[in-house]
């Protein structure tokens, strides 16, 4: 069925095509900033962005992410990261990458009954909020076929049962072997061990509470329970520990006593997608920085 | 020493003489209402205002909170209370309460070090946005005295070891023998059952964490170390449970990667005296009810 | 074509068969909730849900929203607002009224070109958030034609110049001759005091700016201009002053330097949606009373 | 009288002997941020924190805020500036400025008779939060007396009227001329040109609304006939156009119909104080770049 929707070919300036982005992250001492930018210069590259921040200002870890253009970005990536890696890398010992801004990650978005989050993040790409390409959509029902074919994306059908729980997954695996980041849009099944170790940082899951509060099943009912004032919504990079792996965004709403479950849910609905797209959007402007089980976000 | 302050003398009208307040519950059914209000409709009583709420429409439990004016109230109010208790009271089976909102509640607040929370609360007392008599400080610190007395407040050192901890509990129950409601103001002391036990639903204590995440010590460091992106601060009842009673007020404040445990303490303590101040307010005009662990605030 | 979604069907309690509401301004004096419970009482009404106001207590206006319960309502309500108008009514001489809850308003939905509103509001409509009926999609573009019928929802294009508007404006007040509500989802056309007239606070429209500030056109770079930290959006009913109607109901959201006017557009897009359904939601509910261009609330 | 509060005196990282920070305005181009790190590189310098904006990308204005430790800082600063003005800063026609993180800014307070912006100021300064000297408080009343030299801190009456306006002024203009910043914490007087003049953007003023709504006096009843669902407090510095000035900070708080205007000053009071000390905290700590009636905070 021939799409309803094209995504909208917004040129940002931030995308364009001599546009890079260098993440790093190294032990702190003095001297880095000149170091880098002092590589950048000698190649030609102009800084237009730049954010730090130093863990444990005495002799800690150190994280930058730098936007550049350089002309011919494109024909001059490969060697100036070539260089990057034997000079200035090496001397300082950093975990680094450089991505050129203009290319999109490809994300597969797994879904289960629940829509909303799917629809928020569909939405925004076809609006270019979302700058990535939804290269597929894999649920473990049939519901979204319809809605998710009208914006000319593929979909795929994976059941998943108790016994068929090992062959489900080899057959996600094999969908996505060509995808940047998973995108757990209320997907409720459990990842296994293998598929994270796949995607490592690369799996964005969207808990429906305050994390770390009412972690696992029916968190809406806890939050009935507990008697919160508040709720909210948690976006997360999936771990071995479930709902305990780096938190990348979190937002909340008021509530009263006059909300019952059902409202609870309702309520938390615009939250999930909200935080769940805030989340996607930054992995995909390549933002997110991890260090023990937490986050930098440079936003 | 004479006070630098006295207490404004605010004549809201919702505090005026004739002015009092009806707080009950009782399983729902139909007529509830109405026997209400045609109670005091035959009493000479003029509703001005009126919250309710269903917990579980279908046959659950029901609340309600009046506000009426009644000519003479001083006079009339004991005579109106028999005849309650004697007619729709009873035959409602009704838990229920009537106060004259010109009444001050008398408190009694708990500080230990930190003393942003009192401080709150007694700057609310002085300006008059806090209608209550705060009756006396107690501390187990005498770090407070001076401050404390320049507003004309009584002010209790009783110190606290694991020796003396039953004298010192002996001895602040003394003090707060003909106290409505005590208030821990980031009071680091465990509160024992006994304590408890007189005043159920009446400790309002303010936990540095927005619960249930967090509970017990070092909540910013428990925050920090997990990663959050939000912080918040909770007030509740306190019950045998530590930081489990139900909860009053909760509020949150964004914050981010750059705030280390230091900066979420400087961030959380205006999270907490505002909150503390919130719940200790509503207490006071007699908008909170309890059931089953969990607050109905008619605010 | 046919839709690609149908409305869900959620039996929430508050919108039941023999559910209705009731809303009532008045002078305010004494016995007026007591007058209108023993009324409902005595016709075998029971009052589950109770809201009430007074605006300037020393003698102003009073105002309150009931839900009751009536056995056999639909058979029962004609006679009941007879009696009421003959007694209660006339002698505190109120302006009330009494509607169903399980009937749902007809809606109809302006837009423009902007989509986001629009979009939010079908979708809270088909997952049920919405309890109305959205009649017809009018709109002065066709862009939106393919996505609102897929819904299964009427498209009208009426296009509009200047030299059209009349006739423009003539061909849709016949379109929503059975319309209880209009909602401007970014409709970007003035309405005329003729259409107002019609629908007097029966139109609510989206302001992207947090009124009063921002009033008029291109309100994100006014605000871009001024260089505010926090953005928003205001619903309100259309009056013939232009963006001076009652407000429903306003959001914020937080924004820096960094943010330059397409990037306060694309905040600024998810505060709109959220703040238009919620006051739509209200709306349909009959949760609002009006009153010197001010709203009472009851949510 | 012996003060009964002294400041605390927290070392904090960033407030170290070593520590400056510099700020600077410049045309965009390429280089900029190369050759500022290769400069502060070549004379010993560690930049610790660093960051950039770019107004208008394609050729506007760069701005950066950078905090360096530079051994024995203290003897180095004046010929480290010397250099950069006769080398990078003339290359790049920069404007500019050095200063070191352990001066603390020295403040007059000018306060009337809400005292509650002046009391947050003075209790943030007291606990360390504020890292600044208050150096005095002006007030056209005498009220606050005792309580300011309660904290040891001078105090001046200095009375206006409209026949003594110039020499009030003139008065206040010597006592102020040792001071880097004065802050107007609900000083009800207008500050004259004049005054202006002596103070570039280091005036700064909190006014008691969300601007640019509701400017000039009584902001909390314009709200309320306006019936706004949110209230906020906007600090700015002063210009000659009332409440005009570029905007530091803002904050907000939702209000509803029950919120008469006693209620919305109530709310709005701790809105203010605490949109003021962030926006006081800020500027002390040079975090403030003004462009166009704007501010970019580097926060």
């Amino acid at each position: 069925m021939s799409p309803l929707v094209t995504p909208s070919n917004v040129q940002r300036s931030d995308r364009h095509q001599n546009r890079a982005r260098m993440l790093i992250s190294c032990p702190d001492r003095p001297g880095i900033v000149a170091a880098v930018s002092q590589f950048l210069s000698k190649h030609g590259a102009n800084i237009v962005q730049s954010d730090q921040y130093t863990m444990d200002p005495e002799g800690g870890l150190f994280f930058i992410r730098l936007e550049f253009d350089l002309p011919e970005l494109e024909q001059q990536l490969a060697s100036l990261k070539r260089d990057f890696a034997e000079t200035t890398a090496r001397e300082f010992a950093m975990e680094w990458r450089v991505t050129q801004a203009s290319r999109k990650q490809r994300l597969a978005v797994f879904v289960s009954k629940e829509d909303h989050c799917l629809l928020e993040l569909l939405w925004q790409w076809k609006s270019g909020d979302l700058y990535a390409d939804i290269a597929m959509v894999v649920s473990n029902h049939p519901d979204m076929r319809d809605t998710v074919e009208s914006f000319g994306i593929p979909y795929h059908h994976v059941p998943v049962t108790p016994e068929t729980k090992k062959e489900a997954e080899a057959k996600q695996l094999e969908l996505v072997r060509d995808v940047d980041t998973v995108v757990l849009a209320r997907y409720m099944q459990i990842i296994s061990p293998t598929f994270i170790a796949q995607f490592p940082n690369r799996i964005i899951n969207i808990h429906h509470s305050f994390l770390p509060a009412f972690v696992g099943g029916k968190p809406y009912a806890q939050a009935y329970d507990r008697g919160v004032k508040i709720i909210g919504a948690t976006a997360h990079y999936v771990t071995e520990e479930l709902d305990g792996g780096p938190i990348i965004e979190q937002d909340v709403q008021r509530v009263s006593h006059r909300d019952n479950v059902e409202a609870l849910k309702r309520i938390g609905r615009h939250i999930e997608r909200i935080v769940l797209a805030r989340a996607v959007a930054w992995h995909a402007e390549d933002r997110i920085l991890t260090h023990q089980n937490k986050t930098v976000v440079f936003n």
